[in-house]
């Protein structure tokens, strides 16, 4: 901390988490000032890093009593910041509560601290021979506490939901520094309020998660990994919402534009057709009769609908090719220029042609190079714009253009934010979507559990 | 209202309501004074039938500018006394706000007011070849409305999930006669707290639905359901557990006892086999293919399991003949005593055979005639006390009966409610799984957004 009580609190610090775990250097404190967001960074006074459920709850009532606003931190892959400080606040760390508390395969359930990383979790799972879904892009090293925080999605939300869709309960410190429960390990529970609903996609504003119990599920017993190839995006962005109409839900239906085909291709020589006006990248899974019915359906809706081309996987090798394709993404846009802003505004999957038509309008009229990929079949595509933030005209033709992108998937009856979070992003661009009254009727909830506004202050706040 | 302003009210609520939609009479008052749980009559002090969103609001904003209780009626097939008024208090009926508003047949999602029938809606659906899943017990009658302040469950819980799983997004009213929205028609969407999640299975307590957006899917190609016999409860109740570790999730997975599978027999003769000591009803649907593998394991682990025979339905006659036993249960056994109490208690689904030995128990502990049967395969039997509320001697026996079924389901890691919910019924008991900590929490949530505490007081309140 910068004030002089500085010396003093982190000495209480020290006495509730121990000397290792307190980090005050500027070095260490400039290290959590940002996460993934294009946003400026914001100094932390102290972070802290809790290794016990109840050093953590002890924390929580510590920065309540004292006044402190608290930030938790996962890995920080926020792409809203979400987990951008508090100017001076206290970054609390998860990676201390890292334990896979049960995997419960006969009732078909984890238990889990909020540290645990996404990926690791759902290799456990695997090995266990049950499937958690949830893929954000970030999975590697994103952590299940930052994905119920946010509500991450991924690839496989259009058949298999998001994060929220996997929290069947959950236990959480209030700012008091008390243990609450909801939910339950049962596939059915409606005892209480659903809280452990609320605290989803709550940004870490209303409690600080202990342990979350999430749930599994039988994995699929076989899958298909396709490339379409089209001259037209429009086409491309047709078949999409063919697909859904013909009452096949992929596991995963993404979309790439030439610009992103191109970038991704010279990023990784992996023979993608450069010359593409957009791909499609389709997985169906499930029973080995329907993964083969789904598949020749789709092949002859990509036809149908003026594929040039399409490739099925035959291998492991070539279905890998496809998916590296899709995950090269955002890492080759992100090197060709200096700042990368990455959206995530998100239609009714039908309105995909016209939300393409518009990016295509919004990129002309601000002069601005957007790569546009995502998650096509579920509405939740992702424009980005390459830019460099420190060009002060075009940094604002980004901001005005980011506008635009909201107002179009509005009008077009979809929301600001799929997957990425509202943070300090966002926030002030919900009015547009909630209106006055919603962000009131939230703030009250929000005070009446955190009267001093100590956790994640002004994120997600309108 | 028996106060002496009660005819200004009156004439206030027709004012607003229209006189036709404005019921003061005693009988019509009676009528609406309780609901399908074991508890004593409320009566209100008047009816009102909103017939327009906007006069909805008006309704809420006037009960609350006049501090007048205000209790949301759909069918009135609460279990837990949900919808039984508060004395003197205002009921709100949602049947003139029946309306589906849109099916997108596209985009997989339906608009819905509050008062459309389950069923009816369920048909709708069906006809336009999609599939809405949740099937609570009361379905041709209940509402949609009250299915999401209930969080209805059903028979397909076990792979469909529950209504919880299909609010995609509200918007509803709040006490100040504010419209305030959450969620969106789309896939993914992390815009603003997730409230939607927050009012499923808030009965009431913290805002009066107006506009439901339920998410649609396609609907399963083929079914097939089965019937197994057993000599044996515990082997029927193992048998449901080890479907489960054998990773079949199938759309449906009931149970019945000896004593139900005798009184249905007795109700309607449809040819049971009543010297068994328990059934199993199942269906696995799906691709044609899976349903084909899925059924023969299935058949193979009853076998396994000690089931003595297994009749698989041939024709569409033969699957409404089992599932006909199945809707059977409820009525056929309500017939046998003046006074029936259906309780949810729900455990992890591997502790079924557990419970079922409990409910043995608790039966010959308490003497009293316990009927079981329910969705096993979510771990939620009902097992079904039949008295008469009149022995007041056996009505105590009832209550430490249906006190020690929560405590065991509890300590076998379950939960007081699958899905009839707590209401008035059994908030008593909500401390004993949340803890007053939780309580605390869930209480300022309330207060703060219904500080007068108007809606639907006393329901879910420990």
């Amino acid at each position: 901390m910068s004030s002089p009580q500085a010396s003093a609190l982190d000495d209480e610090f020290s006495a509730i988490v121990g000397n290792d775990n307190v980090m005050t250097s500027e070095i260490d404190r400039y290290a959590y000032s940002y996460d993934a967001a294009v946003l400026d960074p914001v100094m932390p006074g102290i972070v802290v890093r809790p290794t016990t459920s109840e050093v953590l709850g002890r924390v929580v009532k510590f920065c309540h009593d004292n006044g402190l606003p608290l930030t938790v931190r996962g890995a920080g892959t926020n792409l809203s910041g979400g987990t951008i400080p508090h100017p001076g606040g206290v970054v609390v760390l998860t990676n201390g509560l890292n334990r896979i508390l049960e995997i419960n395969e006969e009732d078909l359930y984890a238990v889990v601290e909020p540290g645990v990383v996404t990926a690791a979790f759902a290799q456990e799972v695997a090995r266990r021979g049950l499937f958690y879904p949830p893929d954000p892009g970030s999975q590697t090293v994103s952590t299940l506490g930052g994905n119920v925080a946010e509500n991450a999605g991924g690839l496989r939300g259009l058949k298999y939901g998001v994060t929220k869709d996997y929290v069947m309960g959950m236990e959480f410190w209030d700012v008091h520094g008390n243990l609450i429960r909801s939910g339950s390990r049962t596939v059915k529970s409606v005892t209480g309020y659903n809280l452990h609903g609320l605290m989803v996609a709550s940004e870490g504003t209303l409690g600080v998660f202990d342990k979350i119990i999430l749930k599994l599920i039988p994995p699929p017993q076989a899958a298909r990994s396709m490339m379409a190839v089209f001259d037209s995006i429009t086409s491309a962005s047709e078949t999409v919402a063919a697909i859904i109409a013909a009452k096949i839900v992929p596991a995963t239906l993404e979309m790439m534009d030439n610009f992103t085909i191109r970038t991704v291709d010279n990023f990784r020589k992996a023979g993608l057709p450069t010359d593409a006006a957009a791909l499609l990248l389709i997985e169906v899974d499930g029973h080995p009769g329907q993964v083969a019915d789904e598949a020749a359906r789709v092949e002859e809706i990509c036809h149908r609908q003026g594929a040039r081309e399409l490739k099925v996987a035959n291998d492991t090798t070539e279905r890998n090719t496809i998916w590296q394709a899709r995950r090269d993404a955002l890492p080759a846009l992100a090197k060709l220029k200096p700042t990368c802003v990455l959206e995530d505004a998100t239609v009714p999957r039908s309105k995909i042609p016209a939300m393409i038509a518009a990016l295509g309008e919004i990129s002309t009229k601000f002069n601005l190079t957007i790569g546009t990929f995502g998650h096509a079949g579920d509405g939740n595509l992702h424009p980005t714009i390459l830019t460099d933030k420190r060009d002060k005209a075009e940094w604002q033709r980004v901001e005005h253009a980011v506008e635009e992108i909201f107002d179009r998937a509005l009008a077009l009856g979809g929301t600001l934010s799929g997957e990425h979070g509202i943070g300090l992003a966002k926030r002030g661009f919900l009015i547009k979507e909630l209106g006055q009254a919603t962000l009131d009727y939230t703030a009250k909830l929000k005070k009446a559990v955190d009267p001093k506004n100590i956790l994640n202050p002004k994120k997600m706040e309108g």
